[in-house]
C-alpha cells in the first residue's frame, strides 16, 4: 500500500511514534528490554512467537511469551537463560517422588504463571487477554502481544520423525539432523488483530526484527495469515537483527539447523532468507565483511547484549538505522516487495 | 445378611484378617495411621470422604485423601495440622503478583500431587486409581479408596444462603451459623466398589468409624448410595471412636457445628447419630460419665493422639474392643438394624 505523504513519523520520531518488535525467547527478548527501556509508555508493540507453547502436566505453557514477560520484568534469569530469578525447586523434586513428568523444568515461582494462565485459558479468555494483563501486573510500559490466540505447533522434521518443538529442543537437546520445520495450524489461525492494527497505524516508525532464530521464531510469526501482508504493506522500514555473530549463532540450535538445512552460516544468508520484506540489517562488527553482500543496507555494531546498557545501546542503534533509512539516507525496499 | 458360620475372623484375627476404617481429615487420619502401624500390609482399607473435594485454581484437589495420604506417608507438618512437611510457599506468593486466587494455600511440593492428580483426572483415569497409585509411590501399607469416583460436594446451609464446604471452612473459617448440611451429587454417585468390596469380605473382622467430624467427614460417606447397606450387612462390629474429648471437639468446627445444630456437645448426641448403626464406641476417659448412656457398649480409654505412641495404642485398643465385641463379650447390634 502506498504510503499517504506524511502518514508516519518525520525526520525525529514524535512521542508518538510507534514501534513493533518481532521476536522469540531469550536473544529476541534482550533487544525488546532494550527498545523497551528507550521508548515510551505506549510506543512499543512486541509480537510473540507461539509456535513452541504446548501442554505439560495439563498446564499450558507459552515459553516465548513466558521470557520476553520476564526480561521485561526484570525477573528472567541471567544464567540460566530460561525461567525466574530467586527460583526455587521443590515442585519437581515432589513431581518426581509421584513418578510424574519430569522433562520440562517448571520452577515453584514460574508454576504460578502457567496454572494461573491455564485457568483463564479453560474458563473461555484469549492468550492475549490474558497475556496483556500479566504484561500490565509485572508493570510493563510495552504491549506484549501473541502472534495469535489460535494454536500454532512448531514441527521440526527429522530422519526420526516429525518432532514438537519441545521434544526436539528440550527432551532430545536439539540431537536429531533437522530436514525441515513446519507450522502446524498456521495456515487456519488469525494472527493477532492489535498486532495488524499496530502494523497498520499510522504512527508506525519502524519495524524490529530481533535477533531470534529466523527458522523457529520469525517464521512461524510469518506464517500467519495476513502478518506477511500487513509487513510488506507497511511504509515504516523492517529493520532485522541478525543473530549471527561471527559465523556462529550466539545461542540456542540456530547455526546447527542452518547447517543441517545446506544453509552457510552467515549473516548473508540471514538477510537472503528475509529478502523481499527486509529494508536493512544490522550486524556485528565481527561480520563487517558481509556488509556489502546482504541485499539491503546495513548497519555494522556490536550486537552482543551482555549488559543493560548493551541492550539499551543496540536498541538505539536499530531505531536510528530505521530513522536513516527512512529519512531516504539508504535505499528502501521497494513497496510492491 | 446373616453371617455364614465362620465366615470371619476367629478369637484371635488371623493374618488375613481385613479392617476398614472410615475417615475424613486430621483427627480420622491420625487413627488411620495407629490403624496401618499395628496392621499388616494388606490388611487395612480406608474409606475417605471426599464431600470437601473442589476445584481451586483448575485443579482438583482432595483434602481428606491429601492428608490420608501424607499422614500415612509420614509427610504431613504436624504443626499445621494440613498440607506437607518442609513446605516452600513460593508458588503462593508469585500467584499473588500475579492476582491470582490465594485465598487457600497451596505449597509448593503439595502442588505437585494436585497438579499431577489433575492432569491424570482430565485424561480419564479415575479418581480411584489415581489414588491407588499415589499410595503406591508414597509406600504406603494400606489400601486408601474415595468413597465414590464420582462428583460429591458437601454443602453447609447457613443463614447467608448454602456454601461450598471450603468456602464455609476455610474462606469464611466457619463463621457462618450452620442451619443444615447436605451432600450435593451423592445420591446419582456409586459408592466405590473396592470399598463396597472390602465391607463384603468375609474375612473382615471390624469396621473403624474414625474420631472424625460425623456430619461434615462421616455422613457424607454414609450418604453414597450403597455404603449404609453394606455397613448393615456386615457381621463384623463397627466401632466409632468418638470425637469428643470433655466434651468438647478435639478439632474443627464439630462442637461449633452442633452447638449451631441444637445438639448437645457430648459422646451421648454422636452415639444418637450413629444409633443402629454401630456396636460400640471408644469414649475419651474425660467422658467416662457417658458411658452407661450410649445405647451400645463403650471402652473408655485415652482417645487424645499426640504422639505416634498415642496413634498405635488407640488403634489397638480399638480393634480389642471390636474383637471383644465380635466374641459375644459384649451385646451386638441386631442383624436388621
Amino acid at each position: 500500500m502506498t504510503s499517504p505523504e506524511g502518514s508516519f513519523a518525520g525526520p525525529n520520531p514524535a512521542p508518538a511514534s510507534r514501534v513493533v518488535a518481532l521476536c522469540g525467547g531469550v536473544g529476541g527478548a534482550k533487544l525488546a528490554l532494550g527498545l523497551e527501556s528507550v521508548l515510551a509508555q505506549g510506543q512499543l508493540t512486541i509480537g510473540v512467537n507461539t509456535g513452541d507453547d504446548f501442554e505439560f502436566l495439563g498446564l499450558c505453557i507459552s515459553p516465548d511469551l513466558d521470557t520476553v514477560l520476564y526480561t521485561l520484568a526484570g525477573l528472567s534469569d541471567p544464567v540460566r537463560g530460561w525461567g525466574r530469578c530467586d527460583e526455587s525447586w521443590n515442585f519437581m523434586a515432589a513431581l518426581e517422588q509421584l513418578g510424574g513428568e519430569n522433562w520440562f523444568s517448571l520452577g515453584d515461582r514460574d508454576l504460578a504463571l502457567h496454572v494461573e494462565r491455564t485457568r483463564r485459558l479453560r474458563a473461555g479468555e484469549t492468550l492475549s487477554a490474558v497475556t496483556g494483563d500479566l504484561a500490565r501486573r509485572f508493570g510493563l510500559r510495552a504491549e506484549v502481544l501473541p502472534m495469535t490466540d489460535q494454536p500454532v505447533h512448531t514441527l521440526i522434521h527429522t530422519a526420526e520423525g516429525a518432532l514438537p518443538f519441545q521434544d526436539y529442543f528440550v527432551k532430545l537437546r536439539c540431537a536429531p539432523c533437522v530436514t525441515d520445520i513446519s507450522f502446524s495450524g498456521a495456515a487456519e489461525a488469525s494472527a493477532n488483530p492489535a498486532l495488524i492494527g499496530a502494523l497498520a497505524d499510522p504512527k508506525l516508525s519502524a519495524v524490529v526484527i530481533c535477533p531470534s532464530n529466523p527458522f523457529l521464531s520469525i517464521d512461524p510469526i510469518l506464517a500467519v495469515p495476513g502478518v506477511r501482508a500487513a509487513l510488506e504493506r507497511t511504509p515504516a522500514p523492517i529493520v532485522v537483527v541478525s543473530p549471527i555473530v561471527g559465523g556462529r549463532a550466539v545461542k540456542g540450535p540456530t547455526a546447527k539447523i542452518m547447517g543441517e538445512l545446506g544453509l552457510a552460516v552467515n549473516s548473508k544468508m540471514i538477510a537472503a532468507h528475509y529478502a523481499g520484506l527486509i529494508d536493512g540489517m544490522v550486524i556485528d562488527d565481527s561480520d563487517a565483511a558481509d556488509s556489502e553482500h546482504l541485499g539491503v543496507p546495513a548497519h555494522v555494531t556490536r550486537t552482543l547484549m551482555r549488559t543493560a546498557g548493551d541492550k539499551c545501546k543496540l536498541a538505539g542503534a536499530v531505531l536510528s538505522f530505521a530513522r536513516a533509512l527512512d529519512e531516504g539516507a539508504m535505499p528502501r525496499h521497494t513497496e510492491n516487495a
